[in-house]
């Protein structure tokens, strides 16, 4: 396809839509789709999406990032082309639960995720026979806190083997160290299972059963190295009464961990979200 | 304020993006907000909403629609600018059930809808002690089939001498006739007492109620001279279940009946609604 | 287990509680959930759920029933026992779009549905491999209105043979007859792609589309011979906007109606449904 | 009205509902309503909320109440009757901000709120027009944590004399004392200004802006001297993006915090809630 989408941020002036629209019209771009924000016309942070349609993109990609230097260099931008044939590589890591990740093969095997799967990590064997049926390699790595840098070690070696984009804990139960985080910066997608910033931490049902809330959560955000503090990419809640004790707010919550994730996953895969300080843009 | 809005719509092709943002450069605008859609990149509709900023933004008003006027004809546009500082004209018709129409005088007391609201029009005299004590003019003109056009006449001259430029429906449950619908023609917003298309018509929430539903809402769209099938502006929807009955499913309904129209007048006054065939874009 | 429900209705009066729960406890149960509802207090229908324990229930079941009838006949009541450990039977029955399908075995798989999925039933050999990997009997029975009697002639036949409790729609495409429909009375649970009473019949997400809503949602309803008129179980919604065209509202559709399906099977499942007229109480 | 609620909670046994039932049955008493719910059936706690009509109720009250202590002390209940006819005296606190004061003055007009608003209490002089237009007394007492006690001194005087039973903290600024609350355990309401547990404390717009939260709430509860750890009655939240600054937030939030705080106080008023522990059971 001869589809792309430009990400750009940067301070805030006059004529910044002006330079691109004009630069994509001169390369012979029709845009399709664009949107724009800034957090304050005076002195602000400026936010475009553009999604655009070149004849022949393929052979002009080199000319088109070497010729939008000087634009980028004027308004002191951070600017990422996309290009929509180049499919992002996936990999999945996951523990014992697997309605995540069932949730997010079937997305991909009905169509709707535009991504390669290229492996599936776990720290149990407990969804290998389904992923495997898929012809997604599997693999097999033990994980606990105290081998976590060689776990990781050969975590590492394995997605670069593969050319990884994107990274998508679909609850996996391992704390990722500093160094991790930084190898895959904004490349790593986790779902919490609570309304963060609500209950952090470990057994956010538990304790929300206790806590007697009327409402449960679910939030997928970029992995920092602060526990769940990371930039929220998406969030949503079902409600929850009396009667629903922790175990049943847990099967109430992983419905909502299943669409929250798969829609921030999507978001991800579409180059929708800029990452900006501690919060997410979502075009 | 120096603060104005550009709405467009024209069949979609290349350079559209690039010669408007260019063209609000060269006059000294700084884009604001930008949002564009196209139902099909190719051979479909364009739609484009801008809000600018424009130092002398008054004086410079018919330079900046006249120069525009070559750009809107290359592309064959439907363009309307808005003004931030003419702040719109707001009529509210109401019959008996007041929820809609405090609502929207709170929304207007705290400030938050930018318009004037420069007079009430009822066809009973429930309302006119609050009305007034907020020093808005209420004007009672009784109201059935048998007089509608004289009823009519009297309402369009009132609405032409306060150079009115929104008419809010908040539950009046008159007819309008083809020939007032005419005269201000997507100026007219309504609010229908049920989830559109379902239950046109008298009685939505008795007929809910006897098609046992489990999910009442609102709709507030555009007046047609189809009744109930104006463009969809929103909608929202509220639980129910089987213990609510039709008087109950009518005190829940209001409050969703209250928040839709309030929504819809807001996007109207902010100019980000565009109406294209049935539909409404909504930025 | 020890454990049963009792549904019933009968025209309310006083006195029907306290003869109920007496009744159970001479019987040595012990009441875990009751729920109750009253159309009105005088003169309208009374519906109670109750949820008990009986130590030995096995061997008392036929000497309970007995026992029972003579309240049942005093309060003129519409009873049923069900026993807990009596596992329903289900058949599925599914066309090309497998989603609903898969959803339902998913739930099944994690133990979140009390049944046995008995067979699967298609027009299509779409869903086969995955469905008989589960180890579940799949019939591919080709179907088209001109072959409607002979392929229903067919399909009762093997829901006799498997002595199925339950037939879940699970968008299967075809119409059932009256005569399959009273042979299987308040037992086929259906999933109408909309929120009805809107876009009844074929097509709902292109009407939807066409009519410019803001909100899409499912129906899930016991199936009458009144095309998408029967007792509705469940709805549910979820907002689109004018950039979702037709095939992006059936994608966002198909993530509705497949939690409001499995929400309707399971309260099915739990007898927590009394059907009345064309309606449902849902304790 | 001969209409009355009994609420109950006590460890759970077999038999309580019979004995009950049948108690009421011999009292000439017709159930209208009834839910029950059990935290365990083995060695739980067991709720119920029954409501009842009984002719003549007014001069039978004495001889109910004295005739079921015994049922009372034989199950270790904590058992409490509730005359409907016995309307609550409300007394509203509130400090600038009017939003929720209005919605429940609003409800009480259009006859929602089963209730006598007997007074509003506030350290401002904001609302003092409004409410006496409505009949009501409004009673400005400055409050400062220096002048802690001596305004509450004042408040629960003021209280005291017009006998109130329930005290609605409709977006009171000020900290209340252990004394104070102590006074009127379970009896005042308050509305947070977001989804608790998350962002206890003050300016929760603010700090939910700066984590960059999807979705913003509100949260109704019993008053307790922990800061925002009562029993919770009511939650709802409402969807955000990246456009919606603090401001903004807080507006969209002000529209959560007048329904979630309208419905709790409804449902405290119709009898619906029995704390246990830090938790609401809500019939």
């Amino acid at each position: 396809k001869n589809r792309a989408r430009l990400l750009i941020n940067c301070p805030d002036q006059p004529g910044i839509v002006a330079a691109i629209s004009q630069f994509l019209a001169e390369h012979n771009a029709n845009i399709l789709e664009s949107n724009q924000y800034s957090t304050n016309p005076k002195g602000g942070e400026f936010f475009i999406r553009l999604e655009f349609e070149m004849p022949q993109l393929k052979e002009k990609i080199a000319t088109l990032e070497e010729d939008f230097k000087e634009i980028k260099e004027k308004f002191n931008m951070k600017a990422t082309f996309k290009y929509v044939d180049q499919i992002k590589k996936v990999a999945v890591f996951v523990s014992k639960e697997p309605h995540c990740l069932l949730e997010l093969l079937w997305e991909w095997q009905s169509g709707d995720l535009m991504a390669d799967i290229s492996l599936v990590v776990s720290n149990h064997e407990t969804s290998r026979e389904y992923v495997e049926s898929l012809g997604i390699p599997y693999y097999y790595i033990p994980a606990n806190k105290d081998i976590r840098n060689e776990v990781e070690e050969q975590q590492i070696k394995l997605l670069k083997e593969h050319d990884i984009d994107v990274i998508v804990l679909a609850r996996y139960m391992q704390i990722l160290t500093p160094n991790f985080v930084e190898v895959f910066k904004n490349k790593i997608i986790n779902i919490h299972h609570s309304f963060l910033p609500a209950f952090i931490g470990a057994k956010p049902y538990e304790r929300a059963y206790n806590r007697g809330v009327k409402l449960i959560g679910a939030t997928s955000h970029y992995v920092t190295n602060d526990l769940d503090e990371g930039p929220i990419i998406e969030q949503d809640i079902s409600r929850v009464d009396h009667r629903d004790n922790a175990e049943v707010m847990k099967k109430i919550g992983q419905s909502v961990e299943r669409s929250v994730l798969a829609r921030a996953v999507k978001w991800h895969l579409e180059d929708r979200i800029i990452v900006y300080g501690n919060k997410t843009i979502v075009f």
